[in-house]
């Protein structure tokens, strides 16, 4: 079987460098193109990126030039991945879309949309149904599917079990978030060193809606939100990759914490189903470990390292009706972000959306 | 006036370093005799506690030859601190409080009897009252007041006011803790680096205890617990000093965050009225910064440095009735247990207790 | 007597921060204004700083207006205090010395021009002479003076008791540097978590030709440059104040490394028999300590905290001829930048070149 | 080919994780059992090892009894790594090798004895042949090869290549080293977090003596030592594994930085030419970058992860005759240790001396 050609929006960032070593030896996608703005435009992809995931970039691509983000320049793709910031994509991939393109985002513009799916394959496959409803409205002949934010994903892919089986009516959830998820040069060391960041910008609102559409039941072209509460505080941590999150839920009835820790235990989805190759065999992890998870350990962990979440300390929550409380911690960039948008690029491929 | 004479018990490690600090000139107490267990006993000050709070142990105290723990080494003292180990302090206390000595206690043992008043001074100063039934049905001469857990004072400091103001159903707290609230040598530094790490063994129970005594209504000879749901989840990330927490609070009516900032922000209670000489002159700050409190900044807030909370962020929670969250930081071994005890013995000397 | 009005040019930055808070309450000198560049003038310098030495800007200058960085700016003032980048420093510096202002400047351009002292007040006061071959061969009305790189400082202190006491063949020196040395968002936290940066750029150079100028004798109406020979390897460690340094010196005749601590022990020089403000007792301290100095705590040493260096672990070398090594330790934005620049202006004071 | 059985003694620690993972697939080894002290001896080596290098034990050993470490216990193994304190090595060593172990031991004590060979594959692979004297004059069945120190290693693997060229007079390493070098709780985060410590016990000593018996010539039943004279500084960084080196050499003759390098890089020897499964195809990697290298990066250097050495900025030392100054950094408990070990034991099957 011939590879999908694919390309990358915006290569050069934190995001752009996973979604490069995510697709370097992808078994489905092969990368055509690596874009970024004008700054790294011309230049060779190795002086382009600031490379931090090891020592080198990669030779398959240190050589490859980098192209200015347009149309034109992918046009040997097929399927875009974008990690450009939101002001760009804003721009950008809706002229992709109507070129044609098919566009896996992990932008946060647009995400939403009414018409726009935010997927986690685990979750909520079957609001891919929204894509005909966009093509459509927007006369495109491409689309967009979007991922959400890191932190949804680490605490989210355990609430779906849980919503399955009890119900869940309120979610609070404090997190820890990694520096990585502020880009390389987002958090000054003098800023962080010995020290907490209570406040990341625009992080809670994020948080606090997108659940509600990724958990919320597809009637007819719309997505009508999940009738719960949610309540987020934001906080960065001195920690490299790894968002953790300290999840209070009520339930909408009874369980133990036994119970719960099984059923997320237990938690199989599509992907698993599909046997998606970035899908884990256990998108959530149960640490029996009183003292997990860590951000350091469980930032890899999983059959596909980086795409799980790892929960750990299940137990009972004396301030809420039905409570329970839990802790989830997840790779930010990986399972949070560009592994995420591969996966919804390969849900798309296996459900036929792209051929 | 003449200085009262004061021990410290449990002398050498972290909390009993920052009595010693804050003890050294302080107006009404002088240090008389400091204590240890046997491996410290009968060594130099200056060389049993492994000094962290500067480059080297104080001059004047650096000679001072440690006592072992036990009544007739303190017998030049009328007052004596506690920074003993739980288990120790258990077994130490109630001979020493039986031998006549008036304790103000920083160690975690006897704080939920029924009978021993655990005291914030700007939160219950009238559970003072619990002492003369202690030292009568103990058959004491002397008693014991006990201060709260670390994390317990940092988040507690500001909810009195808001209990005052609008009523309190229930709250929940996640904590980020500082290292030193281990101990020296508590948290290796391959645990902590690059981590986070969500477990501090018998924490959430504290935290979720302690503050329905604190809140609570003295009747009689008894403590009403107050009538509020509490939930926590503790969290070690790697910042020297100073407890950050994430408050989710359901009022009893609604205020606004602007209502709530100015309630916290105007809130002085007894010591600031006493004038006690470690009471900051607000015990409570409200940062107007987007992004505080820091704990890096916030752990040495306030007209005494290390005796204030910082709070920031008062913001509006979509998932509680009447809900509000913030961010409260300070000290933990300073306003969270060395100063919360000589705060308690001001207080003590101001109401009559300590003569 | 009337204080002396001075300015803080480029009072915004790291190195200006710690000016204002050094001059706040300076016996001699006033704070008539604070510029900086485009981007910050006409902004509150509460607005236009991100303070990073407290909670908040101290409210004495928070509301001051800054101004841009030229001599009008400055007219109120008689000194002027440089932390200004170099490039812009090389081009406005001349201009206020023409103009007749003073100038104490911890900028890096100069430092090397035959005509301009690179001062340590310890180590080579009689260099102020060159002041006035500078105003003569420049035909200024005013003149200025530099202090060295923030490394230099921090082992030339060390190192000029012990070429008085047995000269000195060569030096090889490792350092350990801190963040802030970089600059506020300098060092991304990305970059230095769980890591050492071997490289910082131009610092080596710098240090391997600025102590010969500083350790050189006067002749006439020039330096000579002293006859040491010096290798400098520099490295950024996460630590946010305080370069630490291993020094190797090959000594011109044997000394034991009793015989080097008691001289770098005794150590006073011009700055302390004048007291000046800022002149620590002792220039140096050495710490009996097998582990020390260590940054977190030799960054606050001395008389006046973080203008002592403290060296420690002072031993035989074995691989240099009179070879000894030792570790020196000190603040690099107080004794290294902004309280050298101080200091250097005190002499200028205390010797009748600022009246 | 039947796998040669081993036995791990001191397998709990930091040390003897390493070696359970890189023996747990080994080609030529395999795993027979697992000893401790008399505090791990006789749990499960899962409950036993406090794990660190991920979330949990490998399953295939996490059931494994853990042995209380005496002859008896390893009867199945042939060959003994010993991850062993000194102390206890120092004690037991002798009586396996008496009884007629091979051992391939990390732990420090004879490392020095004239007849014990301390080997580093790459250096000095023909001092294996002290095994037979050591047989004799101990009158031992079995023998005991030592790896150096984790310092020691990473500097003297870039040494040898130069040395062969052009000779080495003397050396000055300065070296900022891992926390994982000290043991999991060897350093308190108290300690080191925003701080150096630039002190560890007797490892001047080691690395400063080490090396003259590794780049020594064998003469007959000796070791002549290399007549270079060494100085270290030796420090303490927080950083979790990979130790960085700063190296400044007086060689023999003069040599362009870009000729060293070009040495460094084509340097090949023994263990690459036998190619043993733990011999990274470049033992010394030459890091083309000016910020390189890093230990974050540095740590998993190589074709066989952590078995290379990264050096780089290969310069002119202006200080020393005919010198050089670099930097090099390396995993120091797998280059350092457990992989050196494992090296060795590789050579000595390579060449003969285990069957």
């Amino acid at each position: 079987m011939a590879k999908i050609p694919v390309a990358v929006l915006g290569a050069t960032g934190t995001v752009g460098q996973h979604f490069v070593k995510l697709l370097l030896d992808h078994p489905w996608f092969e990368l055509a193109a690596l874009t970024a703005s004008e700054r790294s435009a011309g230049k060779r992809y190795g002086d382009a990126a600031k490379w931090y995931l090891s020592e080198e970039v990669p030779e398959q691509v240190a050589d490859v030039e980098v192209r200015l983000t347009e149309p034109r320049a992918v046009e040997d793709a097929k399927l875009l991945f974008s990690a450009m910031p939101a002001e760009e994509a804003a721009k950008i991939e809706p002229v992709c879309a109507e070129a044609g393109f098919i566009m896996s985002s992990n932008s946060s513009n647009f995400r939403m949309d009414p018409d726009v799916p935010l997927i986690i394959p685990e979750v909520n496959p079957d609001h891919l149904k929204l894509i005909e409803a966009q093509k459509k409205q927007r006369g495109w002949d491409g689309f967009i599917v979007k991922n959400p934010n890191c932190t949804t994903i680490v605490f989210v892919l355990p609430l779906k079990p849980l919503l399955d089986a009890f119900g869940i009516n309120s979610v609070l959830v404090a997190s820890m978030q990694a520096l990585s998820g502020a880009g390389y040069a987002g958090v000054p060391s003098m800023a962080i060193e010995d020290n907490v960041i209570p406040f990341i910008a625009k992080e809670e609102g994020k948080t606090e809606d997108e659940p509600l559409k990724l958990l919320g039941k597809l009637s007819g072209k719309n997505i009508e939100q999940a009738p719960i509460r949610i309540s987020a505080s934001c906080h960065r941590v001195p920690v490299l990759d790894g968002h953790t999150t300290a999840v209070f839920v009520e339930l909408g009835k009874p369980a133990s914490p036994e119970e719960a820790a099984e059923v997320l235990s237990k938690f199989k989805a599509k992907p698993q189903k599909l046997k998606l190759p970035s899908a884990p065999e256990q998108p959530v992890i149960v640490s029996p470990e009183e003292n997990m998870p860590q951000p350091r350990y469980a930032r890899y962990a999983g059959s596909v390292p980086g795409m799980a979440v790892v929960v750990g300390r299940v137990r009972k929550d004396p301030a809420l009706k039905n409570g329970i409380k839990f802790i989830a911690s997840g790779h930010n960039v990986i399972r949070g972000a560009a592994g995420a948008a591969v996966l919804n690029a390969e849900l798309l491929k296996a459900e036929g959306y792209l051929k």
